[in-house]
């Protein structure tokens, strides 16, 4: 259906403040004759980062997720302001986040590697995540530079093996995470296969 | 952090339909000293299905979906109807959801096997996804049972190589199909690494 036709005939606001909106879209899809009524999130559009050390290690944060209840095991990642799509833009907002969250940062003649994107419930919210791979990451002189809205509460350096071990364990469980690692394994930048079967 | 003391304080409705629900929480989390404010929407769980047939292709349906304006590539899910927590219930309704939506079903002695669950972005959601391999699965006699509500345009059974590379070519770009992937693979269930580096 690429090429096909979308169109949004009306929309109205439920809801909004300055972390996400509600609307209520009457839309014409090209797959059907008639168009629907859908509520819908408008989000931000955020970064996740994937930091590689040198030996190959990964570096996750421990974050108190507020919606959930839990503190969990996960990549570091941030919001985009403004719905900036410029990709140099992005990329200094991940290698930012990168920086504020973990405390670490690329080391001399690092790269940061784009990794596409991907919608993280697209039932009912536009939100997306852009990824990136940071490699190699080294600490930062100074450390983390945590704002006062970060509710972290550890950071660590996990092996790929670590790291498939707490995918298969149901430790690692967010969106960010297990999208990242499935985009870095088909590409060959991280293995989370088992050794052996 | 385990263990800690979360105490949401209050709770402010600030929309609702049949779709979803936003409220604003004040909330006290076990790292913090003091309670904060946060806006959340509440969502149904999910099903999230990986059918795979009996020479090991997995099958991915082409929906159209709203919120992004595009059809997309993903594994067949729905919605877990009055946050319903029994493991059977919540089986029953994957199975269901692989007829409805790809017109396959688990063949004589197949397995439901349950591969964990997460939440598709915690930052402002409490949705979660409950994440099931069906193998082996066979065609149905009577093909789909699709709902009027669903968007269905195809439905197609791919090779483990594919997959793999329509996740390393920003072709599958949803949290559940990344994060059934990454599941899969970290379990030796699925292969999403490149032959050759």
């Amino acid at each position: 259906m690429n090429g096909g036709h979308w169109e949004t005939i009306s929309s109205e606001q439920q809801f909004a403040d300055r972390n996400l909106e509600v609307v209520i879209d009457r839309v014409q899809t090209p797959g059907r004759p008639d168009p629907r009524s859908w509520t819908i999130v408008h989000r931000k559009p955020a970064v996740v980062i994937a930091a590689m050390t040198r030996d190959g290690k990964i570096i996750l944060i421990r974050q108190e997720r507020i919606p959930i209840e839990q503190a969990i095991w996960e990549m570091a990642s941030g919001q985009i302001d403004n719905h900036d799509t410029d990709p140099e833009n992005i990329k200094n907002v991940a290698l930012r986040e990168l920086r504020e969250e973990t405390g670490y940062e690329l080391a001399a003649r690092g790269e940061l590697v784009s990794l596409g994107y991907f919608f993280s419930s697209p039932g009912f919210t536009d939100e997306r995540g852009y990824f990136f791979l940071a490699r190699p990451v080294q600490p930062c002189a100074d450390g983390p530079d945590r704002e006062e809205g970060e509710s972290i509460l550890d950071c660590r350096a996990f092996t790929s093996e670590e790291i498939r071990r707490m995918i298969a364990e149901n430790e690692i469980r967010d969106a960010n995470t297990l999208g990242i690692c499935a985009r870095l394994a088909s590409r060959g930048l991280l293995s989370i296969a088992p050794h052996h079967e």
